[in-house]
C-alpha cells in the first residue's frame, strides 16, 4: 500500500466514522475548516522524519526546525488563512545531543516570529531512534473564506506563485511560504482553488482536478517559462528536461490556484509576488499538456513519494 | 538533561521569544489558551513512540490508539475543555502490517465517537524504526472558562476523581478520559487550579504549586483510602507500600483539582463522579504529608520519568 492509498484509506474510514456538524472541511484538504462558535478555524499536521524527510548531513538543525513549521504554513498560504499558533511535538532520540534539538527550537521560533504565530506548546519525549518532529498549525480564516481545493471551474486559469522545480538543490530548507500571497490573492481575486505544490505540479493538480471534477490543461511554453534556475540547472546535469523538473519535482512550496480571471485582467501584483499563468482549468477528467507542436497529451503523476 | 530540564528549556526559550496577546497561557499547563475572536480555545498535544510509552507485545493496536488520544482528552479534561476536533500524525515503519495501523486508527476513531469529537486530519508518513502517533487536539470553552494549574490558593481542598495507583496492571490504556467530570466540576464548584495525573500525584502536585505560589498537604490517611485495587495488587507483589504506589504510580489520568469547597460542603456528585478529598493547599512552598502519627514529610516527586 502506498501513501496515496493509506492517505485515501484515512479519509474514507474517517469520513465513516462521522463528522460533526462543525467540521465544514475535514481530511483530503491542506487543511481542515472547523467552525468553533463565529470563527472559522483551519487546522493541519505535517510530521517530519530523520532520515525520511531531512538528514543532519546536510541540512542543518536550524533549517529542520524552520521547514517543520515552514510545511504547515505553506498548506494554511494555501487556504489563504492567517497562522495563529502552532504546536511542536519533538522526539529526541537518546544519542542526540541537546545543542541539536535546541538550534531546532531555534529555527521554528525564527519562522514562527516571521509568520506572526506563536509556539504554544506541544509534546517533547525521548527514547525514539530518529529525531521525529510533529507541528500542528492553527490558522484562523479572519475575513477570508477558507479556499478549498474543490471549487475549481472550467474556464479558470491555473497560477503558480513562483518558479518550479530544482526544490532538491537549496529551495526545500529555505523556502518562504506564500501566506501573505495567498491571502492577497483570496482577497483580491476570485480565486476558486487552490494547493500547494509539495509533492510536485504533476501530482498536485490532480488533487485539484479529483476534488473539483474537472481536468487541467497545461500549456508547455508556459510551464518551461516558470522553471526555476535550479531546475535548469539539475537538467543540464542530469539530462532529464526541465520540463520533467518542473512537473515532477517536489517541494516547491509555491501555490497552485485555479483563478476565475485572464492573465491581462489581472490587477497590479504586490512586490513579492510573481504570479504565473501555466494553464487552464477545462471540462473533463485528468491533467494535459499542450504541447508546442499542438499535440495534447496526458500528464501523469510523477510527483515526490516518500512512503 | 532529563525530561524536566528539557521542558524548563522549551517553556522558557519559547516565552522569551515572544508571545501573540492572543495566547493567554502558552507552554507549561495542560493545554494553552488562545483566543480567537470570541472564542476561547484550547490546544495540546501529545505523542507516543513505540517502546517508549507503549509496546505492541502487551499492548493492542486499539488500545494504542485509544490512549493516543485518550491522553489528550484528559489533558482538556484538567483544563475542564469541551474536545471539538483532533490532529493524527502517524509514522508506520516499513516493516509494519497495514491491518495494525488501521487497529490504532479503530482505537482513535472510536475513542472520538466516545467523546463528540472529529478527527478532521493530520498527517501520515513511513520509513520510522518505531511505530509513533501524535495527536492534537482543538477544544473550546464553551462557556466554562478554562482552569488553569496556576489559581490554588491556600485553604483550598485538594480532590481527586477516582482511585489512584497500580495503573500498569491495566488502567494505563484503558481509562476513561475525565472530561464529563472535569466541565461538571468547573461549573458546579469553585475549582481553583486543575491538573490530570499522569506522572505520578507527588510530581503533578508540584506542578500545581510552583505554578501557584503555594504548598499541597496531604493526609495520610486519605491517600490510603484513595487506593485503587491495583495499587495494594501491586503493593502485594512487590513490597512497596500502597501509600508509596498511590504518590508515585504515573498514569492514573484521574484529575487532580484544588477546589475551594470544604468535603461537607460538596453537592450531590453526578453519579460518574468519586470525588476523594485528600489534602489541602496551604501558605507554603512544596508538597508534604502528614502521617497517621502527626508528623509532617517533606514529600519528594518520585512519578514516572520516561526520557
Amino acid at each position: 500500500m502506498d501513501e496515496w492509498a493509506f492517505i485515501d484509506w484515512v479519509k474514507i474510514y474517517l469520513e465513516r466514522s462521522g463528522r460533526d456538524e462543525r467540521v465544514v472541511t475535514g481530511v483530503g484538504d491542506d487543511m481542515a475548516v472547523v467552525r468553533a462558535g463565529r470563527e472559522t478555524l483551519l487546522l493541519g499536521s505535517d510530521m517530519l522524519v530523520e532520515g525520511v524527510h531531512f538528514d543532519l548531513g546536510g541540512t542543518s538543525p536550524e533549517q529542520v526546525g524552520r521547514k517543520a513549521l515552514g510545511v504547515c504554513l505553506s498548506d494554511c498560504a494555501a487556504m489563504a488563512g492567517r497562522p495563529l499558533a502552532a504546536l511542536v511535538s519533538l522526539s529526541k532520540p537518546r544519542v542526540m545531543s541537546m545543542s541539536v534539538v535546541e538550534r531546532v527550537y531555534h529555527g521554528l521560533a525564527r519562522m514562527a516570529r516571521d509568520f506572526g504565530c506563536t509556539i504554544v506548546g506541544g509534546d517533547t519525549c525521548g527514547g525514539s531512534s530518529q529525531l521525529v518532529i510533529d507541528v500542528s498549525l492553527l490558522g484562523v480564516a479572519d475575513g477570508v473564506e477558507p479556499v478549498l481545493r474543490s471549487g475549481a471551474k472550467a474556464g479558470d486559469w491555473l497560477y503558480v506563485t513562483g518558479r518550479l522545480g530544482g526544490s532538491i538543490l537549496g529551495r526545500h530548507t529555505d523556502f518562504v511560504p506564500r501566506v501573505q500571497e495567498g491571502r492577497w490573492l483570496a482577497e483580491k481575486l476570485p480565486v476558486h482553488a487552490m494547493i500547494d505544490l509539495s509533492d510536485g505540479l504533476s501530482t498536485d493538480v490532480g488533487h485539484v482536478c479529483r476534488a473539483s471534477g474537472v481536468a487541467a490543461e497545461f500549456d508547455e511554453a508556459r510551464l518551461v517559462d516558470a522553471a526555476s534556475e535550479a531546475a535548469r540547472t539539475l537538467a543540464d546535469r542530469d539530462g532529464r528536461s526541465v520540463l520533467e523538473h518542473v512537473l515532477n519535482d517536489g517541494e516547491d512550496f509555491e501555490l497552485l490556484a485555479a483563478i476565475g480571471a485572464e492573465p491581462e485582467e489581472l490587477p497590479e501584483l504586490p512586490g513579492n509576488l510573481a504570479l504565473r499563468a501555466v494553464g487552464r482549468m477545462v471540462e473533463g477528467e485528468g491533467a494535459w499538456i499542450v504541447r508546442a507542436d499542438g499535440n495534447r497529451n496526458a500528464l501523469r503523476s510523477g510527483g515526490y513519494k516518500h512512503f
